[in-house]
């Protein structure tokens, strides 16, 4: 049977559903959890990762230093990851968290933009951290340059690399195609795929990447996530188990671990619902959904018709003045009928 | 462009996960929002079909001759559906429904139980309905036992055949091969896929239906349905669209429609929990759960491991009794450890 590695961002990329909220106690147990399942990695942090925590994107409940040190005291088996975003986190941060015993150390660049990654990648080579480079938005790139790009983060020094389904646009064929780039491209290096549910294919697209020979596969606990939320870790385990790739993960414990994160870290499981679903089919970060929904209704405008055009027009996250833009043309446009 | 044709049964399927509670003024909007958006068969009625309302299953709020009268009248350019289980209704509710203005009557026996609808199949045909046959629990039986059963159906006079993943359990290999072998057997005669999400894939099983030839896909907004819930429609169309299915539904008009689901007929939409997870890996019906944990806390049993076994055991619908042996079996074993 071939083996895969979850990696569990439940207690990281779960952060965003609840504005970074998540308190000690809540990371404790969920920790503790993870680690009587088995789960091989388990992330921590701010929801944009180390450093990040701010007014911009909202202050975390719980500092990145307490965070580390609560996760790491929880896990005897599970190793400990984190995530950065280069210009929200820094190389000081990323030697901090070494510090704390970070295991796993995640550098998220945006599908394209891997050059961005290559300081931060060598820091982590020269600390002798294991290092991830993970290619956000990733269907706004083809196959070969997912594939350029991905075999560039390993020249940086990346250990394993791999992509975001950042926007939950991704169906099953996309993954197949792009997993098979970059999987022929780093050769040995194990591939990543980090997905989405806005099109409710997330499980779907994990097993698919699975099958493409991506080796390490990313889901949290009752899918905790912004929007439609990730892909949820409780059924894509044995999903992959029954689709022939072996997690060691244990059932049992795992849906213990999903049931305590449903009554301990989230108000509610996330919902597909209608915002997220055209976010998914638009190709647009589902980050952009308050401020969208916020501007259209005074404008008159239709949301799903923003959506769409923040689409057309590429727009990522760091980009929110376009929606004021393209808000205030959609509103100029003489109705029709 | 290939067609399919999209069957709703959110007033029919979702009725299980309420109760069968739903109210006219919710019927009426939900009809009249299903129509505006162009689905062409709105299914209705009691979650277990015609003349199924008792204390056994569960009331209805509304009988079944208001409910459909009320569907039909909110119906401008929707063709109206209903269900039927031979043994809970009977040839002069299939009467009552045509009078009502029916346009397709669908018979649902398990998988290997044609025969059940041989004499509901030959009235409809006498009667000039348009008659479906939906195998229920379709896992439980294989691709040619399927496809034996469904070349019966239509020789009993079934215009459309089909299977229903009444447990949520296959993964699209199973159900590529399911419809394969069903189309190839009955040629012409359009072959029906309704799925369940117990195990995150209900979406992407629909897609291999349609792409193994499948023509009819159920799906209820939100996936409003027990457990897990149904295949998510609002999703479903737009991911059948982008893989190359036209439905021939409004985009905007449908996500208005599982809005107002969410908002008026349901408490919340279904969440994909542990045991539903349990109950679609172990292939048994959903609607087990509540006795199956009520029964096994007193005894000291792990439900989950009574699901597993009422697996093995093949159980099936009507079989409640089983659960109690099962428990009483698990609960007598000596403690391990």
């Amino acid at each position: 049977m071939k083996k895969v590695v979850i990696h569990d961002p439940t207690l990281r990329d779960g952060q965003h559903a609840v504005r970074h909220q998540l308190g000690t106690a809540a990371l404790r147990r969920y920790a503790q959890a993870a680690d009587a399942a088995g789960i091989p990695v388990v992330e921590v942090g701010h929801g944009n990762g180390l450093g990040a925590s701010s007014l911009q994107v909202g202050q975390a409940a719980v500092g990145d230093d307490e965070m580390l040190s609560t996760v790491r005291e929880a896990l005897r088996r599970s190793r400990m990851g984190v995530f950065m975003l280069p210009g929200w986190g820094t190389s000081a941060d990323l030697r901090r968290a070494i510090a704390h015993g970070a295991d796993v150390i995640r550098i998220g660049v945006h599908a394209t933009e891997t050059s961005l990654a290559e300081r931060h990648l060598g820091v982590l080579r020269d600390a002798g951290a294991e290092a991830h480079c993970v290619l956000m938005m990733s269907h706004m790139a083809s196959p070969e340059e997912l594939a350029e790009h991905a075999a560039r983060a390993v020249g940086y020094g990346a250990q394993a690399v791999g992509i975001m389904d950042s926007a939950g646009h991704f169906l099953p064929p996309d993954v197949t195609a792009r997993i098979t780039a970059i999987v022929t491209a780093v050769g040995t290096t194990p591939v990543i795929f980090h997905g989405h549910n806005n099109l409710g294919m997330a499980v779907a697209n994990s097993v698919a990447a699975a099958d493409a020979g991506a080796l390490i596969i990313d889901g949290c606990a009752r899918g905790f996530g912004a929007g439609a939320g990730n892909t949820q870790l409780e059924v894509l385990v044995p999903v992959l188990e029954r689709s022939g790739f072996a997690t060691g993960i244990d059932l049992y414990a795992l849906l213990d671990a999903a049931d305590l994160a449903e009554r301990e870290l989230m108000p509610t499981p996330p919902v597909t619902a209608s915002m997220s679903i055209v976010s998914g089919l638009a190709g647009v970060f589902s980050g952009f959904k308050h401020r969208v929904v916020e501007l259209s209704a005074p404008a008159g405008v239709d949301p799903r018709d923003v959506f769409f055009e923040l689409g057309r027009r590429q727009a990522i996250a760091g980009q929110e003045d376009l929606i004021v833009d393209v808000v205030a043309e959609l509103s100029a446009r003489p109705a029709i009928g």
